[in-house]
C-alpha cells in the first residue's frame, strides 16, 4: 500500500515537473532498497554508542579527538570503504582549564553568594577570577548608548532567541553574534568581563559553549554563557538591584597540534577521477559527548557508505566519506580538505554534510545554481516518502563551505527538523540518551537517497 | 526578510494552485499574528505542567480524571472561552487492582527467578498469579499452525513493529492487532495468558500498556506486554529453551460511572449555529502523566482558543473547544459528543483534533471530500512556514470518528512527526519532560492556523 501509494504519487509528480533529472521508476527501487537496509540493518545508533560513550567529548587537540580519529579509521575499514587515509592538518588547541564558577557576591551592596550555571566560551582566555559590577544591557544597541558606564564592570547580555522565529536556526544568527563579538565590543569601553544568556530557548538552565574570538586591538577579556533560567533571574534582577559578580575562567591556548581529517572511499566505476564528498564533523565540545554536534553526522557518514555497499551499488563517481577535524575553533578541517582539492586539481561534483543534529529529516538546505536547484527539486517525490519535503537555497555545512568558496561546486546540508537543536546545542546534555534512533536513521536514509541520485544523474 | 520570503512563496503558489479556496494576504498577516502570539505569549506548556504535575495519568473513572475536567473547565473559562459547561456521559470504570509483575520461574526444567517488565494491557482480567509453560509464536500465522500446542500454557506474540515502514502509524496498524485480540485468540485454543512485545521500537525496556477486548465465547484470560529488551531475551531464548512463565494481574471492572466532555465555545457572529470542533482527549492511562497521549492536544486546544481571543479574532462559526472523555478504553465521550449533535440537529462544518502527540507538526491527515481535499490543500502555502507541508487523505482522531460517521462531516487531525510517538505512547516514560516547547506550541499554531482558514472561507 505504501508503494503505491508512493508509485502513484511519483508518477503524478512526473507529468508536471519539469523533464531536467527526471528520475525512472528504478530508482524508487533502489532508494527503498537503501532506506530498508538502513532502517533494519542500519548501524549507526551503536556506533553513536560507542563514539559517545567510549570517546566521548573530543575538542581538537585533545587526546579524547586523537582516539576519535583512530576509531573512525577502524570504523570505515569495518564497514565497507574500498581505501581509508587520514589527511593530516594543524589544529587550535584550546583548554578550559577547570571548572567555570560564577556568583553573584553583592546585591544592593549586601553580601551574598548565588552561583549562576556558567560555562566559559571556548577560545576565550581566563587565568583565575574576575569581579566586578554587572552592567546588563539588552543588546550591542544598548551598550552603545551606555558605552560610558562600561568602564571596569562585567557586562552581561541578554541576548535571548526570539520566539516567533519558527526557524531557531534564524534565532541563532540574530543572537550569535553576541557569543561571537560580545568581549571585545564591551572591551573596546573598558569591560573587565563578559558573560552572555546562553544561545537557546531550553526550559532548563544548562549553559551553552561555543566559540567565540577577539578583536586584537582590545583587551582579551574572559567571556561566559549563562545558563537560561539564571538568565532570566540576573536580568529581572538589574531593573531594580545593582549587583556584583565573580566570574572563575581559565581557557588558554596551548600550541597548535596536528589534527586529521577521516577520509574513506567507494571508487567511482564510470568517473573515478570526480569526486562527491558526504561528511560531518569528528571533533566536538570538551563538556558534552558531541552527540548531536555532530556524532549524528559522522554516524550517518559511515552508515551510508556502509548501506550502499551493502546494497551492492556499484557508484559512477567516486563517493568519499569525511570525518572534518576542527569544525568547532576552527575550520582547519575543512579549509584543508579544500585546499588540498585544488592543489591536486580534484574535481568535485558536489559536496553534503550533516551538521544540524540527528533529528527527523524534513529536506535539505542547499547552496547550488537555479538550474541545479531546479534538478534537485525534481527528486523531492523520490524523497518526500523519507521525510524530504524542501529544498532550501540557504547553503551547505560549515566543512564543506572552503570546497563550495575554493571550487565553486554545489554543497548542502541535511535538514533536519530543528526544533530541538539549541536545547542541547553545545550544552552538557548534548548526550546519546538524546538521540532517537529512528530519527538518526531516517537522516541517513535521505542523505544517502541523494547522493544516489546526485551520483546517478549528476548536478 | 522571513516575511518578504513568505509572500513571494505564497504569490507563487496562488500563479499555479486552483482558484478554490484562494487565499487572500491578508491571511497571512492573521496566521502570522496567530503564530506570534501563541509562541511568545502561549500558555500551553504551563497548563500541560499542571496537568501532568498536578493531576497526572487519569483513566476514566479514576479520581484524578474526575480532577482533570474541574481544571480543565476552569482552564477554558480562564483563557478567554464565551462559555463552558460539561457534557456528561457514562464512562467505564477498569482498574488495574495492584502491581503487575511476571517471572521466567523456569529455564530447561530448572528453576530460575528472572523478572521481566510488564504491565497488564488495559481492560484486562486478572486476579492473582497465573503459571504455565511458555509457548512463543511469531503471529497469529504461526498460532494457528501450533493450535493442538497452546492449550495450558501462556502464549507470547513476538509481534514487533517492522522497522522499515516509515510511518510508525503504519507499524502500530500492522501490530496492534496482538494487543487488542491476542488473548481471546489464544483463550480459544486453551491458552491461559498471554504476553505480547510491547508496541513501540523503543530502544529503552519499558512496558507499553494499551486497550484490549475479550471476545465474549472465548475464556478471558489474563493479558501482559513486556519491555521490549525482555522481549528480545524471551524470543531469543525462545529457540532453544523451554520456559515457564509466572504472571501477575489484577485488572477488573467497577461499575460504569459519570464522566464528561469538557466544552467551550467562542460563539459564531454571522453563522452560530454552525460548529467547527477542535478537541483532544483528557482521559489517559493510569501509568504516566498522559503527557504526550493526550495531555498535548488537550492544552493545544485550549491554547488555540486562547489565541484566537487575545488576537481579537471574531469568529463567523461557532468554534467549539472539546476535551473529550474515554478515548483510551471505550470512545464513550466522542460517542456522546456526536449522539448529541445529532438528536439536536446541529450544523457540524468541521472537527479537527490534536492526538499524536506534541510532536513539530508536519502536516494534517484529513478525512474528507476530494473537493474538500484540494481546498484544504490550496493552503498549504499558508501553513508550511509554520511546518505543515502536507495533507493526506488518512483520517482524522479516533474521538471525532463518531462525529464524521453520524452526521458525515470532513474531520481531520493534526500530523505531527510520529518517530518518537511509539517510545512513550502508554509506556511510563509518558511525562512532562519529554514534551518539547516550542514542538507543542507549534502544533497550536498550525492548528490554529487551519481553523482560521477554514472559519473564514468553509469547507
Amino acid at each position: 500500500m505504501v508503494n503505491f501509494s508512493l508509485m502513484k504519487k511519483t508518477l503524478t509528480a512526473l507529468l508536471f515537473l519539469p523533464l531536467l533529472g527526471m528520475a525512472q521508476t528504478g530508482d524508487e527501487a533502489r532508494i527503498k532498497q537503501l532506506s530498508d537496509e538502513i532502517m533494519r540493518n542500519g548501524r549507526a545508533y551503536e556506533l553513536l554508542r560507542q563514539l559517545t560513550k567510549d570517546i566521548g567529548g573530543r575538542l581538537s587537540g585533545s587526546p579524547q579527538f586523537a582516539k576519535a580519529v583512530q576509531w573512525g579509521k577502524l570504523s570505515m575499514e569495518q564497514n565497507g570503504a574500498d581505501k581509508v587515509y587520514l589527511q593530516e592538518c594543524m589544529v587550535p588547541h584550546w583548554v578550559r582549564g577547570g571548572q567555570d564558577k560564577a556568583y553573584l557576591v553583592e546585591i544592593n551592596k549586601k553580601k551574598t553568594n548565588q552561583q549562576l550555571d556558567v560555562l566559559a566560551l571556548g577560545n576565550s582566555l581566563g587565568s583565575g577570577t574576575v569581579t566586578g559590577e554587572l552592567l546588563a544591557v539588552a543588546d550591542f544597541e544598548e551598550l552603545e548608548k551606555r558605552k560610558d558606564e562600561v568602564k571596569g564592570k562585567i557586562v552581561y547580555y541578554n541576548s535571548g532567541f526570539n520566539p516567533t522565529n519558527i526557524k531557531p536556526f534564524v534565532s541563532y544568527g540574530e543572537s550569535g553574534i553576541y557569543r561571537r563579538w560580545g568581549a571585545s565590543r564591551a572591551a573596546k569601553y573598558g569591560a573587565i568581563g563578559v558573560m552572555i544568556r546562553s544561545l537557546t530557548e531550553s526550559t532548563a538552565n544548562d549553559p551553552h559553549t561555543g566559540g567565540m574570538a577577539y578583536i586584537d586591538s582590545f583587551p582579551k577579556i574572559p567571556a561566559i554563557a549563562v545558563g537560561p533560567r539564571d538568565a532570566d533571574k540576573v536580568w529581572a534582577m538589574s531593573k531594580s538591584s545593582a549587583m556584583k559578580l565573580a566570574m572563575t575562567t581559565n581557557g588558554h591556548f596551548l600550541p597548535d597540534t596536528i589534527g586529521h581529517n577521516v577520509i574513506a572511499e567507494l571508487t567511482g566505476t564510470e568517473f573515478p577521477d570526480q569526486i562527491i564528498t558526504v561528511g560531518g564533523h569528528l571533533d566536538s565540545w570538551d563538556v558534552n559527548e558531541g552527540a548531536h554536534d555532530d556524532g549524528t553526522g559522522v554516524v550517518q557518514t559511515i552508515e551510508i557508505m556502509r548501506a550502499l555497499k551493502a546494497i551492492g551499488y556499484q557508484p559512477k563517481h567516486t563517493i568519499r566519506f569525511v570525518l572534518f577535524a576542527n569544525e568547532e575553533n576552527g575550520l582547519r578541517g575543512g579549509t584543508k580538505y579544500a585546499a588540498e582539492a585544488k592543489a591536486k586539481g580534484e574535481k568535485h561534483v558536489f559536496a553534503l554534510e550533516s551538521d544540524a543534529g540527528g533529528f527527523t529529516p524534513r529536506g535539505f538546505s542547499i547552496q547550488a545554481s537555479k538550474a541545479q536547484l531546479e534538478k534537485l527539486r525534481s527528486w523531492i517525490p523520490l524523497l518526500s516518502p523519507y521525510g524530504s519535503f524542501e529544498i532550501t537555497g540557504d547553503g551547505g555545512g560549515a566543512d564543506i563551505g572552503p570546497l563550495n568558496r575554493t571550487l565553486g561546486i554545489p554543497v548542502g546540508e541535511l535538514l533536519p527538523d530543528p526544533q530541538r537543536y539549541f536545547d542541547l546545542h553545545h550544552a552538557r546534555s548534548d548526550v546519546f540518551e538524546n538521540v532517537n534512533k529512528r530519527e538518526l536513521l531516517l537522516g541517513a536514509v535521505n542523505m544517502a537517497g541523494l547522493i544516489y541520485l546526485v551520483d546517478k544523474y549528476g548536478l
